[in-house]
């Protein structure tokens, strides 16, 4: 039917075809190229997956949809090109598929383009049946083993392909060994394990609808298929169809990954790394994926298969102590991790068997790494000169970089370590216990923060990694599922905290004698490994040497600023710790809070000019010492002040609890002077109630509506920075004028301020420039930017506000209502909020090119949260902004993104800007 | 010091030079050309009144400000330029200005490019002094009318020019006629008012501060000038003065008159209607124009100068009598008006003066009408040959026709007649009285309805008239200033209601034995002149013929679609009389109202499906309902159903009342059922209450949300619509699918609204095509409509909200609160709501280009409240829109506004499109 070739044998394949062979095909491609020891074997394209689904690729489950079922349809002419492959497999290792003398098996395993860790299935020991298990027993000389392994197959078998219940054949060995009086799988015998073949094959009989298998049936009964071909078959459509399975679309979701990629399929020759004491099996990284020592890290198990290491059942050995163990194939494994670094010039995640003291390499990748890692990997291989401080800055996940910022345990404080555990992922976090991935989703909903604890967790978990604040294990390790997930996801995470003897039916744990229930609060470190019972202070985490050294490196190559949003002095000091260049956002309704929310209140509800006098003078004083101070932390760097933004009702009471009390009050006989004063002051609240505060008498309005209030702001900040001035300092206050929708409102309140800053520069006997500029943030700001332009000497871009009147959003509104259903529903892909979606950004580039169009040298810069998103900000950094402004924690990954995007123009930069 | 021309001979001037030298200069210089008789004189350009000012001629006064006062420079040269214009006017009359042996009198009035009745200053009598009154004296062998005048300009100088307190004056006078035992002025002899002169000389003397006129100060104190020249330069700098007085620019403001323009000044000859009985002075219509008769229409008085008859202080004459009186003239005055009819091709409205039986011209101008009469001028003069049917088309002012359109009493309910007056301007109104404008807009500002009660109104009355729903004065005639006024507001207005006893200080009016305070219910019917006690029930005026000849023409011309927006039948059935094509927006909230609220709340606050599917089968069975009464109203004719849009909440109860409820419950030990019933609700509806409800779960998330309600809506229209064809009918219902801000919204609400009708159509048995579309109404929308309108098709642009997030505006909190005070400071010209933003019509047209240029065919309509406008009209048409679809009342205005937005793009219009 087509003529594209859809199997590759890997010794045709490479690294650069991930897009065709999947990630993991391609580079066991790449390895075999390399001359290291794979075992041989063959890939199905991706496009023979996708060419399976056709349209149907694109389906998109309804939330409570949890069985997800989407059958496609096998593309003609692929059986017979496999075939030939398996011929030609068969012909290089001199065994054939189901083969009485020299049974050839295979694994068959999913490998997508994009890693997907434990999303999709896998079948082991393909190949067996009732001829073929007798000539594994004449091969290995181990019947033990050969009907262990078919026994093995059949379950898996039936599990994914058939997708026949796993506890019946759990529950099958479970009675076996009852009967036998035995505890161990172990200790079942060859016979034992012979009898369950049978015993499975009859589950199998039992429990398939014919209906479903049709090619299976014999006399409207299901029976385990002999035919290799057949299982092979089966094997493979059983992967494509992983592809569309709930948890693997979950995951697509979270990682934003492309549903019509579809996934390869490897048939690879099997390799047993249980095949007795000199045979093993491991996972391991060429560095340590969670510091990023330059020391070989992972672990490995003796006598067993690739799935026990990964499932964390039986604990593994450090890989150190492979040499003891096996000393030669310890060594080659040490020369392959050599081999692969200077290859990959990356560090490598990699499995391996071991058979019969034979090293196979079975998979190996670019490792997933902390951030921590991350950073000292990168400025490690620019000093072993492996790679460029370009390629090292290019390597950082800016936005993983968070994970080092996240907050750790006081060490000031003193706490009880309730157990320790392994030290997965990085951050500390405080929550309630939940013991299930549903709960953690409705406790999210609520509001409420908490820490998922399980025994171990598996991919059908996501939903609840997800919403949890941290996750807690009490099995498996460092490489578990609950460690890589949780480390992507940039989440602390304590693994094998074996003290935890967790009844998740009962929701409780008992650890060391005390008991946790449902709610409690516990505080996790996955830093150091560390469980706590109760809330423990957190703070800011300690800052690498090399995190310094990057960012560095990041500002020489980066041409976009990256300010702060910053309000109290503190804030400022921490900014410009984390290297901001200023503050590019100064929200002075921040001071007008706390023990001055009476002032305010005093002066919003002063009836009359000479009323409202006293509280204004009296916030004069204290603006003006809150300008000095955040101007003397930023000497000599702007700080750009905004004038009061939020509605002025947010200063004042509640009225419907006022409503309540006055009510209470009246009905109870209350003093009449008293109810009559809080009748008076509803009045006055209600008639400054608003029904769309957001869109109401807010920002620059206010200033037009009540002169005295941005007056006195105007005369504060230069009052401040006149004296800092006299002082010797260099304060760049810069003032900004919020939520303009008309060049007038600018061109009024400029002229206004002006004429204060002239009379109170004039008074103080010191002139200087204090620039006067504006926030983009409504659309018609962005619609006439060229008109604005001509009376400001800089933009902000507000971006939250800007979304939420670009989409008719109220955040406030949405957030926890419908916006997480549109993410369901894919309705839209992002929350618009984190990334700046292509039409809010699409205003951005208008108002700055009209801006410019009008005043080519005015100042463009981001102060919504969206200047600390790496995806935003290099999408500012393409639309030409000066600079972004974010919250503190954030400016080191914005410088880094920042860095990226001016590296990823490459030579184009100059023409574009 | 300018090479430009300044002043200007009337006869060198002509009507098209309006600009230069006003719009009376200009029609003065025309009747002089066509060799009327105009008394001679010259014209000072408005380009001199804007040197005069310079830069302060924008100067914008602060609300509060009353006594503007801006002073600009006298420009150089220009008192050289119009001394050599006197002494020609002077060789012309064979008169000088001051001269003891034939003085020169003139008049100095303003005369600006646009009308501006009574809003500025006037002088006559200018060039008396001691000397010439003698002269006029000799030359009129009048002692008593020479010194009457004497009086008169001193007393108007010193008023206009001088600034001093005119009631100085006044009281002057009544004390000369008690000394003299006399009760009229004209019972003062000669030698009375001689001593008057003498005693107003002394009154400027010690009430005019030599600093202010040092020009005029000897030993400090101030003479009243006997230079002519100074008299004459003062007076001119006066009417420069009077453009920026505070009801000037207020006038300017309503009507929207560029400050910039200035004022001409015209120095005219006198002619004195006051020289006895066979001297008159009259103002008057070529046509009736309040009814557009083709009669002479006007009024007159003998023995009188002309503000005399404008300020209705005297009980004038109608025109149709002066050939009773002066049957010479009045004939001479008949030919006149067939002249200027002729030449203008309109109805003029002229000003003239018999002096000695002789006529003379002193104003004409294209004269101010009602919208009935506008009509009936325009249709007649098509008849008569005069003018085109396109001309007559472009001649009707689209706003005015509103007039029209405005309530009348009903005329099957009975009333008192309290009062009788003159049918000034039509309409009927309801409010409580008012005796003075301040109170008008006080009221206005809280909302309540007012008639504005004065003897006459002055143009310091303006501001209250504006805020006005209606106004009664007991003195004036039909073209004094009230009447006028009211008639370009389109307000209904009664005059000369005489047996109103107006006693404005105490908020008192005696009428035939009863009395009314402020704050009495009145209504008033400017149609008929009626004032009645109480609320009478307005209903909707009947439609006169010329209203559908007119608009037959306007609908030939006119290219762009008028629906109406109506949400019941009797609605759609009213839109259908006025000649809407079809309805632009039915919302079908307004049906989730009254007695089906609750089925509504018992949908809103189901807790599962099954208790919703109860009041979601009652709704289906009354939308149904519904939709099969408008369609049928409706038939053959598109009926765009925009399903729910509102908040949920909304149709709930307020949660602030029912938390007072409860409190009150509580604390007098209410039934605990009760309260805990309240207080689940409580919880329910606070769980749905948002900050910012406009930009929360509303339109098409609540279709996401609540997918059973969309569901049940297109439900009940699909089966409507089957219905109705298959009982013959033509039902043509559009879905219109509202606030979608991404493309996906609708795509997935189109999809699953496909499915219903095609659903419902199957079981009916009944396939035709159901249109479905969207509301273009935020910006997002807008920015994106090329992808939108893949899926749509129609949009339906809903500029109110468009406008609400284009600006950041939520128009229930800015419309009482700062937009008042932005359209006072001139921040913005107009408001938003009402007329179409050109930033907002930027999002409209990026919007429609985008949306063609997917799909080119798409249908583009507007239905927000601008598509009743006649200026949003007119943009719109040149955007390129479909359709405007507005209220039911204002679709003839639409159908006018859009014929001529055709016909003002002459040729070019195909190219634009």
């Amino acid at each position: 039917m087509s003529d594209v070739k859809r199997v590759y044998a890997f010794e045709d394949g490479n690294t650069s075809m991930k897009f065709i062979l999947g990630g993991k095909g391609a580079n066991l491609a790449e390895m075999t190229r390399l001359g290291l020891p794979v075992p041989p074997g063959f890939t199905i394209t991706c496009q023979a997956c996708v060419e399976y689904y056709g349209e149907k690729i694109y389906y998109q489950p309804a939330p409570e949809e949890k069985n997800v079922r989407v059958k496609g349809a096998y593309p003609d002419g692929l059986s017979e090109e496999i075939a030939e492959h398996v011929a030609a497999l068969e012909a290089k290792t001199g065994k054939r598929l189901g083969n009485e003398g020299d049974p050839l098996l295979v694994s068959v395993r999913s490998g997508a383009p994009f890693s997907m860790p434990g999303m999709m299935d896998t079948i082991l020991n393909l190949g067996l049946n009732d001829a073929a298990v007798l000539g594994l027993v004449k091969q290995t000389d181990n019947e033990r083993f050969a009907w262990d392994s078919y026994r093995r197959f059949i379950q898996m078998f039936s599990k994914v392909v058939l997708e026949v219940e796993g506890d019946l054949f759990e529950n099958a060995i479970i009675s076996s060994k009852q009967a036998r009086g035995v505890n161990n799988d172990a200790d079942l015998t060859a016979g034992d394990l012979k009898e369950l073949v049978a015993t499975f094959k009859n589950i199998v009989s039992e429990h398939v609808s014919a209906a479903n298998f049709p090619e299976l049936a014999q006399d409207g009964q299901v029976i385990f298929p002999q035919d290799t071909s057949v299982q092979l078959r089966l094997a493979i459509e059983a992967v494509f169809k992983s592809w569309m399975n709930k948890r693997a679309i979950d995951y697509r979701k979270l990682y934003r990954i492309a549903a019509d990629l579809g996934t390869a399929v490897n048939v690879q020759s099997m390799v047993f790394g249980n095949k007795g004491d000199t045979s093993a099996t491991g996972v391991a990284f060429t560095r340590d994926p969670a510091s990023g020592e330059h020391v070989f890290y992972g672990d490995f198990l003796t006598n067993a298969q690739g799935e026990d290491v990964v499932a964390g059942i039986r604990n593994t050995e450090p890989i150190a102590d492979l040499k003891k163990v096996l000393p030669e194939a310890g060594q080659q494994l040490d020369e392959v991790f050599v081999t692969l670094e200077n290859h990959y010039r990356d560090m490598c995640d990699i499995e391996f068997t071991i058979e019969n003291a034979k090293l196979w390499m079975l998979q190996t990748r670019i490792g997933k790494r902390t951030a921590r890692a991350a950073l000292k990997i990168a400025t490690d291989m620019v000093d072993e000169g492996l790679i460029t401080r370009e390629e090292a800055v290019m390597r950082i996940d800016a936005e993983q970089l968070d994970q080092l910022l996240h907050p750790q345990f006081d060490s000031k404080v003193t706490y009880d370590v309730l157990a320790k555990g392994l030290n997965a992922s990085p951050g500390a976090a405080v929550g309630e216990v939940v013991f299930s991935a549903d709960a953690a989703v409705i406790a999210e909903r609520d509001g409420r923060n908490v820490i998922l604890v399980r025994w171990e967790t598996t991919p059908d978990d996501l939903h609840g990694m997800i919403a949890a604040k941290g996750i807690l294990t009490s099995h498996g390790g460092k490489t578990s599922h609950a460690a890589v997930v949780a480390r992507g996801m940039g989440k602390p995470c304590v693994c094998g905290a074996e003290a935890l003897k967790i009844d998740a039916e009962h929701k409780v744990v008992k650890v060391n004698g005390r008991e946790l229930h449902e709610g409690d609060v516990i505080s996790i470190d996955g830093t150091k490994g560390i469980v706590v019972m109760g809330a423990v202070k957190l703070v800011q985490p300690e800052v690498y040497p090399e995190f310094d050294t990057v960012l560095k490196w990041a500002d020489e190559f980066r041409t976009m600023g990256v300010r702060a949003n910053a309000d109290t002095p503190a804030d400022a000091e921490l900014s410009r710790s984390f290297g901001a260049a200023g503050i590019g956002l100064c929200r002075t309704e921040h001071m007008f809070l706390g023990e001055r929310k009476q002032i305010v209140q005093d002066m919003i509800l002063a009836e009359d000019e000479a009323s409202r006098a006293k509280p204004l003078a009296e916030l004069l004083r204290v603006q003006t010492a809150d300008y000095i101070d955040i101007l003397k932390a930023m000497d000599g760097l702007p700080v750009t002040i905004r004038l009061l933004d939020p509605p002025l009702h947010e200063f004042l009471d509640d009225p419907r609890e006022l409503a309540v009390d006055v009510a209470r009050l009246e009905c109870s006989g209350g003093d009449a002077a008293v109810i009559a004063s809080k009748k008076k002051l509803l009045g006055q609240i209600d008639s400054m109630t608003e029904a769309n505060p957001m869109l109401g008498l807010r920002g620059c309005r206010l200033g037009i509506m009540f002169p005295e209030i941005y007056a006195m702001q105007v005369r504060a900040i230069t009052h401040a920075a006149c004296q800092l001035k006299k002082d010797g300092g260099d304060p760049r206050a810069e003032i900004m004028i919020p939520l303009v929708s008309v060049v007038t409102e600018l061109e009024t309140l400029r002229g206004e301020s002006e004429k204060i800053v002239a009379g109170v520069q004039e008074s103080e006997g010191c002139v200087f420039e204090i620039p006067i500029g504006t926030m983009i943030e409504l659309p018609r700001a962005a619609i006439t930017a060229d008109e604005i332009a001509t009376v400001a000497d800089f933009f902000s871009f507000g971006t939250n506000d800007l979304t939420q009147t670009v989409f008719g959003f109220s955040r406030d509104d949405i957030e926890g209502k419908f916006l997480p259903r549109y993410l369901d529903r894919k309705i839209l892909a992002r929350n618009p909020f984190e990334t700046i979606d292509s039409a809010v950004a699409e205003m951005v580039r208008m108002a700055c090119e009209k801006g410019r169009s009008t005043k080519p040298k005015i100042k463009l810069g981001v102060c919504g949260e969206h200047g600390g998103d790496p995806d935003s900000v290099k999408l500012f950094h393409t639309i030409g902004l000066d600079y972004v402004s974010c919250s503190p924690f954030r400016v080191p990954l914005a410088r880094l993104a920042a860095a990226q995007a001016k590296l990823a123009e490459g030579t184009k930069a100059s023409d574009n800007r």
